[in-house]
């Protein structure tokens, strides 16, 4: 059983987090993963589009995490320039055997230092910030996620589902992701490569 | 300005609630749409995945809605026999202009009666049992949604957010549809007819 962190800041994109839970949340999945959300302080967390979800655990409470999520959204603009959270992301993604972000939580991560010299990838309508934030990264434009070690990065808000449906298949196995995304009515874009937003 | 009213409950699918409400909450609409969450009482509500949501509302102060839209998920079993939760949802849905259910919520709504005598679809899963709780409407096996006249229907969890843009489509022009679905790199489903999951 594994569990499964995905972090909370004020402005998340809605997407970026929901997808990924959706999956590893799945009924189909319920053996294989534990989903937690965790923020600075549990409670109620406002999205980039308004909408609240509830973070079930603070920075000093959280449990430690297998799989550690950083969504992108429009807070992250912000919170970058934070030296604490910076700090504990860095601190969750040393402890965890794998670590994920989708859009432009590339640029926290990126701020960890954690990504470099590794390949990553992000939101392409925000590439040029996200990249600025992570001079010794190998940003890969053309990519829907990328996977280096035990990091992976995904491109904006929806393909953070592409993502997760191909860690459960790098920590589980191809017909359970297939599964999970029959439960979903989701057809699975399942080439990383294949990326109509890089133009 | 619209109001988008999505109604949370014990048990809600994720990715039912904030697939659409990424759509109609993306920056590329902000002029035309405001979007709240209502529930029993106003606070946080635990979704069939585990994470929990904020209810912006409770049904005593919720606001008018323009667009109302039922998410489903494993708590609709329990929740189409609370004749108080169907009474609110059938005024919800005779006040609003525009009605939308998203997988199993289409048992919500076909339990108000207000699906009588019209097409609408579900979840391909779980198309037997929801079904069984509308047995005058016409019910459409093969379909990512169903459109008839102010009532959307859509199949099953990621249907949900090609009827959301669909909706967007609907109520504003096909151009700021793309534009939503650009943001978020997704791949839009413009097809209502095309659905894999009908076997």
């Amino acid at each position: 059983m594994r569990t499964v962190g995905m972090l909370l800041f004020p402005g998340f994109e809605l997407l970026d987090v929901f997808g990924p839970l959706e999956v590893f949340g799945s009924r189909v999945v319920t053996h294989a993963f534990r989903v937690v959300t965790v923020a600075r302080e549990a409670g109620p967390v406002a999205s980039a589009q308004g909408p609240r979800a509830v973070a079930d655990h603070g920075f000093d409470d959280c449990p430690r995490l297998d799989l550690f999520i950083v969504p992108g959204g429009q807070g992250t603009r912000r919170e970058v320039d934070d030296g604490r959270l910076t700090q504990w992301i860095a601190a969750a993604a040393d402890e965890a055997a794998m670590v994920a972000s989708v859009c432009t939580g590339a640029a926290l991560l990126a701020r960890t230092g954690r990504l470099d010299g590794r390949r990553a990838t992000t939101n392409k309508l925000a590439f040029d910030w996200v990249t600025s934030q992570g001079p010794h990264v190998e940003w890969i434009r053309k990519a829907r996620w990328v996977e280096d070690g035990k990091f992976f990065t995904s491109s904006g808000v929806s393909a953070g589902i592409d993502m997760a449906l191909r860690l459960v298949e790098h920590l589980l196995d191809a017909a359970t992701a297939d599964a999970v995304a029959k439960v979903m009515e989701y057809r699975r874009h399942t080439d990383a490569d294949d990326d109509p937003f890089a133009r």
